[in-house]
Protein backbone atom coordinates (compact mmCIF):
# COMPACT_ATOMS: atom_id res chain seq x y z
CA UNK A 1 0.00 0.00 0.00
CA UNK A 2 1.13 3.46 -1.11
CA UNK A 3 1.81 5.14 2.34
CA UNK A 4 2.20 9.06 1.33
CA UNK A 5 -0.75 11.18 2.10
CA UNK A 6 -1.39 13.11 -1.16
CA UNK A 7 -2.35 16.50 -0.73
CA UNK A 8 -4.46 19.37 -3.06
CA UNK A 9 -5.64 23.02 -2.65
CA UNK A 10 -8.52 24.53 -4.83
CA UNK A 11 -8.77 28.28 -5.64
CA UNK A 12 -12.51 29.50 -6.20
CA UNK A 13 -12.09 32.42 -8.26
CA UNK A 14 -15.60 34.44 -7.75
CA UNK A 15 -16.62 37.65 -7.47
CA UNK A 16 -19.79 35.51 -7.39
CA UNK A 17 -19.43 33.31 -4.86
CA UNK A 18 -18.10 36.26 -2.20
CA UNK A 19 -20.97 38.31 -3.15
CA UNK A 20 -23.09 35.77 -2.32
CA UNK A 21 -24.95 35.39 -5.53
CA UNK A 22 -24.06 32.30 -6.30
CA UNK A 23 -23.99 28.81 -3.85
CA UNK A 24 -20.60 27.19 -4.54
CA UNK A 25 -21.15 23.78 -5.66
CA UNK A 26 -17.84 23.15 -7.03
CA UNK A 27 -15.76 22.96 -3.23
CA UNK A 28 -17.93 19.85 -2.63
CA UNK A 29 -17.93 18.23 -5.94
CA UNK A 30 -14.03 18.37 -6.84
CA UNK A 31 -13.27 16.73 -2.50
CA UNK A 32 -15.88 14.30 -3.34
CA UNK A 33 -13.72 13.88 -6.56
CA UNK A 34 -10.64 13.59 -5.02
CA UNK A 35 -11.11 11.55 -2.53
CA UNK A 36 -11.76 8.95 -4.80
CA UNK A 37 -8.49 9.35 -6.76
CA UNK A 38 -6.76 9.02 -2.90
CA UNK A 39 -5.61 12.71 -2.90
CA UNK A 40 -7.34 15.23 0.18
CA UNK A 41 -8.51 18.76 -0.51
CA UNK A 42 -6.25 20.55 2.26
CA UNK A 43 -7.26 23.72 1.97
CA UNK A 44 -9.85 26.19 0.10
CA UNK A 45 -9.26 29.49 -0.74
CA UNK A 46 -12.17 32.08 -2.46
CA UNK A 47 -10.98 34.91 -4.21
CA UNK A 48 -12.05 37.93 -6.01
CA UNK A 49 -11.58 38.10 -10.13
CA UNK A 50 -8.35 40.29 -9.52
CA UNK A 51 -5.37 39.07 -10.90
CA UNK A 52 -3.22 40.16 -7.68
CA UNK A 53 -5.28 37.76 -5.63
CA UNK A 54 -5.54 34.57 -8.11
CA UNK A 55 -2.09 34.68 -8.50
CA UNK A 56 -0.95 35.04 -4.70
CA UNK A 57 -3.23 32.24 -3.97
CA UNK A 58 -2.08 29.72 -6.93
CA UNK A 59 1.55 30.93 -5.48
CA UNK A 60 0.69 29.98 -1.66
CA UNK A 61 -1.14 26.93 -2.72
CA UNK A 62 0.68 25.24 -5.45
CA UNK A 63 3.56 25.28 -3.39
CA UNK A 64 2.04 23.95 0.13
CA UNK A 65 0.22 21.28 -1.91
CA UNK A 66 0.73 18.23 -4.09
CA UNK A 67 -1.87 19.37 -6.89
CA UNK A 68 -3.58 22.63 -7.08
CA UNK A 69 -7.24 23.17 -8.72
CA UNK A 70 -8.91 26.58 -9.92
CA UNK A 71 -12.62 27.04 -10.95
CA UNK A 72 -13.70 29.88 -12.77
CA UNK A 73 -12.78 32.60 -15.06
CA UNK A 74 -11.30 30.41 -17.86
CA UNK A 75 -14.39 31.97 -20.42
CA UNK A 76 -14.72 34.31 -22.51
CA UNK A 77 -15.64 37.43 -21.29
CA UNK A 78 -13.56 40.71 -20.25
CA UNK A 79 -13.76 39.50 -16.32
CA UNK A 80 -12.23 35.73 -17.40
CA UNK A 81 -8.63 36.49 -16.38
CA UNK A 82 -7.75 33.05 -14.73
CA UNK A 83 -5.09 32.45 -16.92
CA UNK A 84 -3.23 36.00 -17.20
CA UNK A 85 -2.96 35.54 -13.51
CA UNK A 86 -1.70 32.24 -13.65
CA UNK A 87 0.99 32.72 -16.27
CA UNK A 88 1.96 35.98 -13.65
CA UNK A 89 2.30 33.86 -10.79
CA UNK A 90 4.49 31.59 -12.72
CA UNK A 91 6.44 34.83 -14.37
CA UNK A 92 5.45 33.09 -18.18
CA UNK A 93 3.70 34.49 -21.14
CA UNK A 94 0.83 33.99 -22.55
CA UNK A 95 0.44 32.21 -25.91
CA UNK A 96 -2.65 31.26 -27.91
CA UNK A 97 -2.67 27.33 -27.62
CA UNK A 98 -2.52 25.63 -31.40
CA UNK A 99 -4.71 22.42 -30.19
CA UNK A 100 -7.23 24.76 -28.44
CA UNK A 101 -7.70 26.95 -30.96
CA UNK A 102 -8.19 23.95 -33.31
CA UNK A 103 -11.36 23.14 -30.74
CA UNK A 104 -12.55 26.48 -30.57
CA UNK A 105 -12.45 26.56 -34.80
CA UNK A 106 -14.60 23.24 -35.13
CA UNK A 107 -16.68 23.57 -32.04
CA UNK A 108 -17.56 27.10 -33.92
CA UNK A 109 -17.80 26.41 -37.52
CA UNK A 110 -21.35 25.61 -37.47
CA UNK A 111 -22.12 28.50 -34.59
CA UNK A 112 -23.18 31.55 -35.36
CA UNK A 113 -20.57 34.43 -35.07
CA UNK A 114 -18.02 31.60 -36.02
CA UNK A 115 -14.56 31.94 -33.68
CA UNK A 116 -14.65 35.17 -32.88
CA UNK A 117 -12.06 37.17 -30.93
CA UNK A 118 -13.80 36.83 -27.56
CA UNK A 119 -14.33 33.33 -28.04
CA UNK A 120 -10.54 32.57 -28.96
CA UNK A 121 -9.85 34.26 -25.60
CA UNK A 122 -10.83 30.87 -24.57
CA UNK A 123 -7.45 29.24 -26.43
CA UNK A 124 -4.97 31.35 -24.55
CA UNK A 125 -3.10 29.43 -21.93
CA UNK A 126 0.14 30.21 -20.19
CA UNK A 127 3.25 28.56 -21.98
CA UNK A 128 3.98 25.65 -21.45
CA UNK A 129 0.44 23.86 -20.67
CA UNK A 130 -1.23 21.47 -21.75
CA UNK A 131 -4.83 20.94 -22.43
CA UNK A 132 -7.90 18.68 -20.02
CA UNK A 133 -10.74 18.00 -22.72
CA UNK A 134 -13.89 19.78 -22.10
CA UNK A 135 -16.90 17.59 -23.66
CA UNK A 136 -19.48 20.20 -22.82
CA UNK A 137 -18.97 23.24 -24.48
CA UNK A 138 -15.75 23.28 -26.44
CA UNK A 139 -13.04 25.29 -24.67
CA UNK A 140 -10.53 23.51 -22.87
CA UNK A 141 -9.31 23.43 -19.20
CA UNK A 142 -5.88 23.67 -18.52
CA UNK A 143 -2.83 22.02 -17.05
CA UNK A 144 0.72 23.06 -16.38
CA UNK A 145 2.69 21.24 -13.63
CA UNK A 146 0.84 20.60 -10.70
CA UNK A 147 -1.82 23.08 -11.58
CA UNK A 148 -5.00 22.11 -12.80
CA UNK A 149 -7.63 25.29 -14.01
CA UNK A 150 -10.82 24.34 -14.23
CA UNK A 151 -14.17 25.99 -15.38
CA UNK A 152 -16.79 27.62 -13.03
CA UNK A 153 -20.26 26.08 -14.34
CA UNK A 154 -20.53 22.65 -12.07
CA UNK A 155 -21.22 20.64 -15.09
CA UNK A 156 -18.36 21.77 -17.24
CA UNK A 157 -15.92 21.52 -14.35
CA UNK A 158 -17.82 17.99 -13.62
CA UNK A 159 -16.59 16.69 -17.17
CA UNK A 160 -13.28 18.25 -16.77
CA UNK A 161 -12.92 16.16 -13.51
CA UNK A 162 -13.95 13.10 -15.62
CA UNK A 163 -11.22 13.66 -17.82
CA UNK A 164 -8.91 13.65 -15.41
CA UNK A 165 -10.27 10.43 -13.21
CA UNK A 166 -7.34 8.05 -13.19
CA UNK A 167 -4.28 10.50 -14.42
CA UNK A 168 -2.88 11.75 -10.87
CA UNK A 169 -0.93 9.96 -8.40
CA UNK A 170 -2.52 9.67 -5.16
CA UNK A 171 -2.60 7.67 -2.37
CA UNK A 172 -4.78 5.32 -0.07
CA UNK A 173 -8.10 6.69 -0.48
CA UNK A 174 -9.22 7.35 3.10
CA UNK A 175 -12.34 5.69 3.98
CA UNK A 176 -15.24 6.37 5.90
CA UNK A 177 -18.06 4.91 8.44
CA UNK A 178 -20.95 7.06 9.51
CA UNK A 179 -23.12 6.72 12.93
CA UNK A 180 -26.17 9.13 13.47
CA UNK A 181 -27.40 9.46 16.77
CA UNK A 182 -30.85 11.76 17.82
CA UNK A 183 -29.52 12.61 20.42
CA UNK A 184 -27.23 16.00 21.20
CA UNK A 185 -23.72 15.67 20.55
CA UNK A 186 -22.63 17.23 23.96
CA UNK A 187 -24.34 13.92 25.59
CA UNK A 188 -21.81 11.58 24.25
CA UNK A 189 -19.02 13.62 24.02
CA UNK A 190 -16.79 11.41 26.07
CA UNK A 191 -17.47 8.05 24.46
CA UNK A 192 -16.52 9.83 21.24
CA UNK A 193 -13.07 10.85 22.74
CA UNK A 194 -12.71 7.94 24.52
CA UNK A 195 -13.19 5.86 21.35
CA UNK A 196 -11.02 8.18 19.28
CA UNK A 197 -8.16 7.71 21.62
CA UNK A 198 -7.79 3.84 21.82
CA UNK A 199 -7.82 3.83 17.94
CA UNK A 200 -4.72 6.01 16.37
CA UNK A 201 -5.76 5.43 12.33
CA UNK A 202 -8.87 6.85 13.11
CA UNK A 203 -10.49 10.46 13.56
CA UNK A 204 -13.32 10.93 14.61
CA UNK A 205 -15.66 14.19 13.14
CA UNK A 206 -19.12 15.07 15.35
CA UNK A 207 -21.54 16.82 13.10
CA UNK A 208 -24.74 17.80 14.71
CA UNK A 209 -28.06 18.88 13.08
CA UNK A 210 -31.55 20.03 13.59
CA UNK A 211 -33.95 18.10 11.88
CA UNK A 212 -38.36 17.65 12.20
CA UNK A 213 -37.96 19.81 15.58
CA UNK A 214 -35.03 17.46 16.92
CA UNK A 215 -31.56 17.90 17.45
CA UNK A 216 -29.08 14.89 16.51
CA UNK A 217 -25.64 14.42 15.31
CA UNK A 218 -23.54 12.19 12.69
CA UNK A 219 -20.52 10.93 14.01
CA UNK A 220 -17.91 10.18 11.02
CA UNK A 221 -14.78 8.02 11.16
CA UNK A 222 -12.76 8.34 8.79
CA UNK A 223 -9.15 6.20 8.30
CA UNK A 224 -7.04 4.66 5.58
CA UNK A 225 -7.06 1.40 6.97
CA UNK A 226 -10.00 -0.13 6.60
CA UNK A 227 -9.88 -2.70 9.66
CA UNK A 228 -8.65 0.19 11.93
CA UNK A 229 -11.91 1.98 11.06
CA UNK A 230 -14.21 -1.47 11.20
CA UNK A 231 -12.61 -2.00 14.61
CA UNK A 232 -13.63 1.75 15.33
CA UNK A 233 -16.39 1.66 14.38
CA UNK A 234 -17.24 -1.53 16.42
CA UNK A 235 -16.07 0.68 19.79
CA UNK A 236 -18.30 3.47 18.57
CA UNK A 237 -21.22 1.48 18.28
CA UNK A 238 -20.73 -0.57 21.67
CA UNK A 239 -19.70 2.46 23.59
CA UNK A 240 -23.11 4.00 22.23
CA UNK A 241 -25.39 1.12 23.03
CA UNK A 242 -23.82 0.22 26.94
CA UNK A 243 -24.63 3.74 27.35
CA UNK A 244 -28.29 3.33 26.05
CA UNK A 245 -28.17 5.80 23.19
CA UNK A 246 -30.53 4.53 20.61
CA UNK A 247 -28.08 4.74 17.01
CA UNK A 248 -27.92 4.30 12.96
CA UNK A 249 -25.83 2.97 11.27
CA UNK A 250 -24.80 4.47 8.46
CA UNK A 251 -25.93 7.96 9.91
CA UNK A 252 -28.94 9.76 9.72
CA UNK B 1 -21.67 59.44 2.39
CA UNK B 2 -18.98 57.06 3.65
CA UNK B 3 -16.60 56.12 1.16
CA UNK B 4 -14.70 54.01 3.04
CA UNK B 5 -14.61 50.11 1.68
CA UNK B 6 -15.14 47.88 4.76
CA UNK B 7 -13.51 44.29 4.41
CA UNK B 8 -13.88 40.81 6.11
CA UNK B 9 -12.72 37.59 5.44
CA UNK B 10 -14.00 33.90 6.50
CA UNK B 11 -12.31 31.10 7.43
CA UNK B 12 -14.81 28.14 7.13
CA UNK B 13 -13.66 25.21 9.74
CA UNK B 14 -14.28 22.30 8.59
CA UNK B 15 -12.97 18.74 7.53
CA UNK B 16 -16.50 17.83 6.45
CA UNK B 17 -16.38 20.84 3.89
CA UNK B 18 -12.79 19.46 2.38
CA UNK B 19 -14.01 15.89 2.58
CA UNK B 20 -17.13 16.54 0.68
CA UNK B 21 -19.22 15.23 2.63
CA UNK B 22 -21.09 18.46 3.75
CA UNK B 23 -22.11 21.29 1.34
CA UNK B 24 -21.10 24.18 2.82
CA UNK B 25 -24.18 26.58 3.46
CA UNK B 26 -22.34 29.35 5.43
CA UNK B 27 -20.25 31.01 2.27
CA UNK B 28 -23.29 32.24 1.07
CA UNK B 29 -25.23 33.32 4.33
CA UNK B 30 -22.10 35.07 6.02
CA UNK B 31 -21.36 36.54 2.16
CA UNK B 32 -25.11 37.90 1.64
CA UNK B 33 -25.36 39.18 5.30
CA UNK B 34 -22.31 41.30 5.28
CA UNK B 35 -23.43 43.28 1.80
CA UNK B 36 -26.68 44.08 3.71
CA UNK B 37 -24.02 45.38 6.68
CA UNK B 38 -21.56 47.80 3.60
CA UNK B 39 -19.00 45.35 4.04
CA UNK B 40 -17.44 43.02 1.14
CA UNK B 41 -16.09 39.52 1.78
CA UNK B 42 -13.13 39.96 0.03
CA UNK B 43 -11.52 35.90 0.93
CA UNK B 44 -12.80 32.45 2.37
CA UNK B 45 -10.33 29.74 3.62
CA UNK B 46 -11.56 26.39 4.36
CA UNK B 47 -8.99 25.00 6.86
CA UNK B 48 -9.35 21.20 8.40
CA UNK B 49 -9.57 20.57 12.15
CA UNK B 50 -6.34 21.48 13.15
CA UNK B 51 -5.10 24.04 15.64
CA UNK B 52 -2.08 24.82 13.37
CA UNK B 53 -3.99 25.41 10.14
CA UNK B 54 -6.61 26.95 11.92
CA UNK B 55 -4.66 29.61 14.15
CA UNK B 56 -2.39 30.49 10.21
CA UNK B 57 -5.42 31.40 8.64
CA UNK B 58 -7.24 33.56 11.36
CA UNK B 59 -3.54 35.05 11.48
CA UNK B 60 -3.66 35.89 7.89
CA UNK B 61 -6.95 37.35 7.69
CA UNK B 62 -7.55 39.11 10.60
CA UNK B 63 -4.80 41.19 9.78
CA UNK B 64 -5.35 41.68 6.12
CA UNK B 65 -9.00 42.60 6.30
CA UNK B 66 -11.62 44.76 8.73
CA UNK B 67 -13.18 41.74 10.02
CA UNK B 68 -12.99 38.36 9.83
CA UNK B 69 -15.59 35.99 11.18
CA UNK B 70 -14.94 31.60 11.19
CA UNK B 71 -17.99 29.46 11.01
CA UNK B 72 -17.51 25.72 12.81
CA UNK B 73 -15.74 24.05 15.97
CA UNK B 74 -17.03 25.70 18.85
CA UNK B 75 -19.39 22.79 19.52
CA UNK B 76 -19.05 20.45 22.80
CA UNK B 77 -17.01 17.64 21.08
CA UNK B 78 -13.26 16.87 21.06
CA UNK B 79 -12.89 17.65 17.22
CA UNK B 80 -13.92 21.33 18.45
CA UNK B 81 -11.08 23.19 18.95
CA UNK B 82 -11.59 26.83 17.74
CA UNK B 83 -11.40 28.64 20.40
CA UNK B 84 -8.17 26.58 21.34
CA UNK B 85 -6.90 27.24 18.15
CA UNK B 86 -7.82 31.38 18.04
CA UNK B 87 -6.19 31.78 21.85
CA UNK B 88 -3.13 29.96 20.84
CA UNK B 89 -3.01 32.38 17.34
CA UNK B 90 -3.73 35.94 19.71
CA UNK B 91 -1.38 34.31 22.41
CA UNK B 92 -4.05 34.70 24.91
CA UNK B 93 -4.86 31.99 27.48
CA UNK B 94 -8.57 30.26 27.31
CA UNK B 95 -10.58 30.75 30.24
CA UNK B 96 -14.38 29.93 31.31
CA UNK B 97 -16.63 32.86 30.54
CA UNK B 98 -18.72 33.45 33.69
CA UNK B 99 -21.47 34.67 31.53
CA UNK B 100 -21.08 31.61 29.18
CA UNK B 101 -21.41 29.68 31.56
CA UNK B 102 -24.56 31.24 33.54
CA UNK B 103 -26.06 30.83 30.20
CA UNK B 104 -25.27 27.47 29.69
CA UNK B 105 -26.61 26.66 33.22
CA UNK B 106 -29.50 27.59 32.49
CA UNK B 107 -30.04 25.88 29.18
CA UNK B 108 -29.10 22.83 30.63
CA UNK B 109 -31.32 23.32 34.28
CA UNK B 110 -34.22 21.24 32.79
CA UNK B 111 -31.96 18.99 30.08
CA UNK B 112 -30.82 15.34 30.70
CA UNK B 113 -27.64 15.36 32.27
CA UNK B 114 -27.42 19.25 33.24
CA UNK B 115 -24.07 21.00 32.35
CA UNK B 116 -22.08 18.02 31.86
CA UNK B 117 -17.67 18.90 31.67
CA UNK B 118 -18.33 18.48 27.56
CA UNK B 119 -21.08 20.86 27.50
CA UNK B 120 -19.03 23.61 29.95
CA UNK B 121 -16.51 23.41 27.17
CA UNK B 122 -18.93 25.78 25.34
CA UNK B 123 -18.47 28.54 27.91
CA UNK B 124 -14.45 28.45 26.98
CA UNK B 125 -13.31 31.92 25.27
CA UNK B 126 -9.78 33.28 24.40
CA UNK B 127 -9.29 35.50 27.19
CA UNK B 128 -10.69 39.11 26.79
CA UNK B 129 -13.56 38.04 24.36
CA UNK B 130 -16.99 39.42 24.84
CA UNK B 131 -20.55 36.93 23.53
CA UNK B 132 -22.77 37.13 20.78
CA UNK B 133 -26.19 36.00 21.81
CA UNK B 134 -27.46 32.43 20.67
CA UNK B 135 -30.98 32.33 20.69
CA UNK B 136 -31.42 29.07 19.30
CA UNK B 137 -29.20 26.63 21.08
CA UNK B 138 -27.64 28.40 24.32
CA UNK B 139 -24.21 28.26 23.56
CA UNK B 140 -23.18 31.45 22.17
CA UNK B 141 -21.13 32.70 19.67
CA UNK B 142 -17.25 34.62 20.66
CA UNK B 143 -16.18 37.94 19.73
CA UNK B 144 -12.85 39.31 20.20
CA UNK B 145 -11.14 42.76 18.63
CA UNK B 146 -12.34 42.18 14.93
CA UNK B 147 -12.63 38.40 15.12
CA UNK B 148 -15.57 36.77 15.32
CA UNK B 149 -16.58 33.08 16.35
CA UNK B 150 -20.06 31.25 15.15
CA UNK B 151 -21.38 28.12 15.38
CA UNK B 152 -20.90 25.95 11.80
CA UNK B 153 -24.59 24.85 11.89
CA UNK B 154 -26.13 26.37 9.83
CA UNK B 155 -29.40 27.84 11.08
CA UNK B 156 -27.75 28.62 14.37
CA UNK B 157 -25.06 31.11 12.35
CA UNK B 158 -28.09 32.71 10.73
CA UNK B 159 -29.18 33.70 14.79
CA UNK B 160 -25.44 34.25 15.30
CA UNK B 161 -25.32 37.03 12.21
CA UNK B 162 -28.67 38.29 12.80
CA UNK B 163 -27.88 39.17 16.83
CA UNK B 164 -24.82 40.77 15.29
CA UNK B 165 -27.00 43.15 12.70
CA UNK B 166 -26.16 46.67 12.57
CA UNK B 167 -23.30 46.43 15.43
CA UNK B 168 -20.60 46.38 12.68
CA UNK B 169 -19.31 49.77 10.78
CA UNK B 170 -19.65 49.20 7.04
CA UNK B 171 -19.28 51.41 4.26
CA UNK B 172 -22.19 52.30 1.15
CA UNK B 173 -23.54 49.00 0.93
CA UNK B 174 -22.32 47.21 -2.64
CA UNK B 175 -25.85 47.53 -5.27
CA UNK B 176 -26.06 45.48 -7.87
CA UNK B 177 -28.40 44.85 -11.18
CA UNK B 178 -28.82 41.72 -13.21
CA UNK B 179 -29.26 41.51 -16.95
CA UNK B 180 -29.96 37.76 -18.63
CA UNK B 181 -29.50 36.79 -21.50
CA UNK B 182 -30.69 33.33 -23.42
CA UNK B 183 -27.21 33.46 -25.40
CA UNK B 184 -23.57 31.99 -25.18
CA UNK B 185 -21.67 34.55 -23.54
CA UNK B 186 -19.12 34.42 -25.57
CA UNK B 187 -21.68 36.57 -27.96
CA UNK B 188 -21.57 39.70 -25.52
CA UNK B 189 -18.33 40.01 -24.61
CA UNK B 190 -17.33 43.40 -26.16
CA UNK B 191 -20.53 44.80 -25.34
CA UNK B 192 -19.97 44.10 -22.14
CA UNK B 193 -16.00 45.03 -21.73
CA UNK B 194 -17.18 48.42 -23.89
CA UNK B 195 -19.68 48.96 -21.19
CA UNK B 196 -17.98 48.17 -18.32
CA UNK B 197 -15.24 50.92 -19.48
CA UNK B 198 -17.48 53.62 -19.57
CA UNK B 199 -18.42 53.35 -16.30
CA UNK B 200 -15.55 53.42 -14.15
CA UNK B 201 -17.36 53.24 -10.83
CA UNK B 202 -19.04 49.65 -12.16
CA UNK B 203 -18.43 46.33 -12.59
CA UNK B 204 -19.99 43.65 -14.72
CA UNK B 205 -19.46 39.92 -13.56
CA UNK B 206 -20.82 37.35 -16.72
CA UNK B 207 -22.25 34.32 -15.48
CA UNK B 208 -23.09 31.70 -17.70
CA UNK B 209 -25.61 28.80 -17.28
CA UNK B 210 -26.81 25.27 -19.16
CA UNK B 211 -30.58 25.22 -18.58
CA UNK B 212 -33.30 23.83 -20.26
CA UNK B 213 -31.30 22.62 -22.77
CA UNK B 214 -30.09 26.19 -23.24
CA UNK B 215 -27.24 28.17 -22.62
CA UNK B 216 -27.70 32.14 -21.30
CA UNK B 217 -25.52 33.93 -19.05
CA UNK B 218 -26.68 36.50 -16.45
CA UNK B 219 -24.99 40.04 -16.38
CA UNK B 220 -24.58 41.33 -12.92
CA UNK B 221 -23.31 45.10 -12.09
CA UNK B 222 -22.34 45.95 -9.19
CA UNK B 223 -21.48 49.52 -7.86
CA UNK B 224 -21.81 51.42 -4.46
CA UNK B 225 -23.44 54.27 -6.62
CA UNK B 226 -26.78 53.90 -7.35
CA UNK B 227 -26.62 56.97 -10.56
CA UNK B 228 -23.70 55.27 -12.08
CA UNK B 229 -25.20 51.50 -11.49
CA UNK B 230 -28.64 52.46 -13.13
CA UNK B 231 -26.81 54.24 -16.01
CA UNK B 232 -24.78 51.87 -16.21
CA UNK B 233 -27.69 49.53 -16.94
CA UNK B 234 -29.38 51.38 -19.59
CA UNK B 235 -26.68 51.38 -21.31
CA UNK B 236 -26.23 47.69 -21.14
CA UNK B 237 -29.35 47.04 -21.84
CA UNK B 238 -29.56 49.47 -25.11
CA UNK B 239 -26.06 47.69 -26.31
CA UNK B 240 -27.72 44.30 -25.93
CA UNK B 241 -30.88 45.44 -28.10
CA UNK B 242 -29.07 47.43 -30.84
CA UNK B 243 -27.29 44.48 -31.63
CA UNK B 244 -30.09 42.31 -31.22
CA UNK B 245 -30.60 40.07 -28.35
CA UNK B 246 -32.99 39.43 -26.56
CA UNK B 247 -32.43 40.39 -22.52
CA UNK B 248 -34.62 40.01 -19.61
CA UNK B 249 -33.79 43.18 -17.09
CA UNK B 250 -33.51 41.37 -13.49
CA UNK B 251 -31.92 38.30 -14.86
CA UNK B 252 -33.08 34.87 -15.88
Amino acid sequence: MNERIYTAGLVVIGDEILSGRTHDKNIAQVASWLQVQGIRLSEVRVVPDTIERIAEAVNALRKSYDYLFTTGGIGPTHDDITVDAVAAALEVPVIVHPEARAILERYYADKPGGLTDARLRMARVPEGAALIANRMSGAPGIKLGNIHLMAGVPHITAGMLDALTGTLEGGAPLLAETVGCWTPESEVADILREVEKAHVNCQIGSYPFFRDGKVGANFVIRSTEKDDLESCMHSLCDGLGTAGFDFTPGGI
